[in-house]
């Protein structure tokens, strides 16, 4: 676009006028309490958690019904005034941070948290956008079900958030992601228009499934407030064990055993390079190296059910005895109580932690196919050594997803700069992770951070059905403009 | 639309100009061997197999590659000539029936039928769209995996035809729609591109889910060509049983206390009246009633586990008990061996088959949240008693997805003329499936036979979006036209 410089100060005038009259209904609507404008109280929905993003905005608003977000839905798309829509605003990837101009509405769905209802007979919950994931969790165990996702930020991360970015987290492998967990979903329209497919139905072939549209559009297309989730019999019997294994090979091909061989029941399968275990005993105090060594790699698996009759214990028990004789595994430690299993899990934690006592990191979530792992992070590791013969990889993560959190911590003497190497890496490591087609960002989305490399690494003709389908649903370009999809070279 | 006789004649004669070029076009394309056009030949791609629909076309084309299918639908997309994409044409709806005026290509996928890949590490495998069903579960069985779907067309039905009517079929409950079941897709899009989503991934967050437009689309967005989908390990213990129970309140109580005493390994729960399995036994002469008696309902249900160490037997046993004590059920068999779990499942499939002998039946493909089957059922049998007093309800399903094959049997006496009561039991049957918050299709899909009811019981935002779709990636609407979506009134 020519750069006209009259115009565009008349443009921006009108913008503002119009952002003010849509301040002015909007509090109409949503009343003296739907609202925050102060500068200190409107901060902490301008930037986003690693202060990597500060945007500005000219509202905050923050409705109780799904009729106030329509309303705002409507007033916003006919005053043409772009809306960023925020759950608990823990997003990795700046998928909430309004843009730097101001001249926008951020939609908060904090205060719509009521758990609609349970049915547990039907394995279902349905619950409005804003409720915090561990009140939805909560609510299932309460009826002696469970609600599998589980991840970090679940005390503050909101259900609308966990399904605009389809959440992993760590019982992919058992239960999949938030998009496998939803049933129905209630959708504001970009026009204000109430899309609602909240069913709780297991089966319906009625055309297309459009609640999949809005499921990790990170607010692009619509703005989720409701949905109906699927509940698991709650586990009432876990067994854990920490096991020390000689290569990344036969990381993989106890992942394979363990599927065979535990029928169904496997839930977690973490895993750990020696590298980052030392990192954990090293920086956090209260940890314990369940099976000091000098093994390379490490995995953290459970299983649970939902029966109780100590069947599990016998099944684990039956599985680490194949994996030794085939020579997998090098050592186990089995939990034998609730402390112990707690201690373990302390070590996977304790290594995201760890990883800011050793400096700088440069951070990776990225997946590829499971079998492709044991070639991936040595290939990865060795092209980032050549880049920056200093540099340290820490590679650990979901295996049984094939989802490598694929860190780079800075070299020792690192004098403050090493966050400089970003692009280097982002390059050298995405297209590694392409050529095993796998996925430069497995969890956590693409909001602003990942969007350009969405660019170089998706397919024009991928990126044209993207972006003609943003422009079916969102013509006027209101809705989280800017976020995920490239902006065209 | 104004009827203008000169235009109209005239469109009617650049169509089949225009189809004829295309015709030579695509047979220079495919060559000698990839299409058809004797009217011996194409009959069978013209009509559905219950003869409710018959169509006619100018071709049926048979492409071998990805690459043909796509110069094919670049040449009917620049000419404007329909395309209707058919796979092993088993479905139930009409959506396969190419239009009846010919003037169209019928794209049959069947001869693209190689199994690409199987990854058994991975636990996945790469097809083409023509395989059929079988195959693909065999494919998957030679390395000591599973491939879930399981229904009756499983020897026709092809993959793209699975994908495209997202099938459930026998095992939902356990494993998921065929839309559950799918990681990657590639896709020739209206215009000609593929679209690549072939992806081995269980993690993979990097902007819209492309794939899920086209799962459950009835071929009208987008002609499948190949897919990545989800194995699992390959169950090695089975254990199979077939209960009496006093009310159909029990059967969903059965269904809870068996979801929570089984730890995830329920693989199947189908329930049917006694009135079914007496049409069973009546008609069909291998039929051995597993619990002769007079019970209002029965459960076949079954566990499967990839280990086999007799405890799926305990667990049933303790599952049984405890629903005796609790009043659950009246009676239970328990299959000791193959031939007798091979007994219990005949009775089940003869049902279906049963009905045909009873005369005509109208049928109905519904699903309920779970807990509402126990009012459902005696309100959709009472109101159609109202209407016809001597109609004979007959309502079996897929139990714990909340699939209800709502079936009519024909009065006893019935003339001939029971189907012409088919848009009266339509209205009554949808009308109390819409109040429960149910599918009008739970399984079989849209196609021709329930669009117009698509109109009546979507809403019109849904049905808006729908189109949005539609256009946005069949703008010229080439692709199965007049299939899924309603015409607009």
């Amino acid at each position: 676009m020519s750069y006209v410089p009259e115009a565009g100060i008349e443009q921006a005038t009108l913008a503002e006028q119009s952002l003010q009259s849509v301040i002015n209904e909007i509090k109409s609507v949503v009343g003296p309490s739907g609202w925050l404008s102060a500068d200190a109280d409107i901060a902490p929905y301008l930037c986003e958690q690693r202060g990597l993003y500060r945007g500005s905005t000219g509202l905050v608003v923050r409705p109780t019904t799904t009729q106030q977000v329509s309303k705002v839905m409507t007033i916003c798309s006919r005053a043409n005034v772009p809306v960023i829509p925020q759950g608990g605003n823990t997003g990795l990837c700046g998928g909430a941070v309004p843009p730097a101009d101001g001249l926008n509405i951020v939609l908060c769905l904090s205060r719509m948290r009521s758990i609609r209802s349970v049915d547990p007979g039907n394995f279902t919950i349905t619950v409005d956008a804003g409720c915090i994931l561990a009140e939805v969790q909560q609510a299932a165990d309460q009826h002696d079900r469970l609600f599998p996702l589980s991840l970090g930020a679940e005390g503050s991360c909101q259900i609308g958030g966990n399904l605009s970015t389809n959440a992993g987290g760590m019982q992919v492998l058992r239960y999949g992601n938030m998009r496998e967990l939803t049933l129905g979903l209630e959708v504001v329209l970009a026009d204000g228009r109430v899309l609602d497919c909240l069913r709780a139905l297991r089966k319906d072939n009625t055309g297309y499934d459009l609640k999949q549209l809005f499921i990790g559009a990170e607010g692009t297309l619509g703005v989720i407030t409701g949905a109906t989730l699927r509940l698991f019999p709650k586990p009432v019997s876990v067994t854990t064990a920490y096991v020390s294994l000689p290569t990344l090979q036969s990381v993989i091909s106890l992942l394979s055993l363990s599927r065979m061989k535990t029928g169904d029941q496997l839930t977690a399968f973490e895993f750990m390079p020696r590298f980052g275990v030392d990192i954990a005993v090293r920086n956090i105090h209260d940890i314990r190296d369940p099976l000091p060594g000098e093994a390379d790699w490490y995995v953290l698996m459970e299983l649970s059910s939902s029966v109780n009759d100590g069947h599990l214990d016998i099944m684990l028990e039956t599985l680490l005895e194949d994996a030794l004789e085939a020579g997998l595994i090098i050592d186990a430690a089995v939990a034998s109580n609730d402390s112990q299993r707690a201690a373990m899990w302390r070590v996977r934690e304790a290594l995201v932690e760890a990883q800011k006592f050793e400096g700088a990191s440069i951070k990776f979530d990225v997946s590829v196919p499971v079998m492709s792992i044991p070639e991936f992070i040595p290939e990865a590791s060795q092209a980032c050594l050549e880049v920056l013969p200093s540099v340290r990889p820490l590679a650990f993560g979901h295996c049984g997803d094939g989802n490598v959190h694929f860190n780079l911590a800075a070299p020792v003497d690192d004098d403050g700069r090493f966050g400089n190497w970003t692009p280097v890496f982002n390059t050298v490591v995405f297209d590694i992770v392409e050529k095993y087609r796998g996925s430069i960002s497995a969890e956590h989305g693409i909001g602003l951070t990942k969007r350009e490399a969405l660019g170089v690494y998706k397919s024009d003709i991928e990126l044209d059905v993207m972006r003609a389908i943003k422009a079916a649903l969102d013509p006027l370009n209101t809705l989280n403009p800017d976020k995920v999809i490239p902006i065209r070279l």
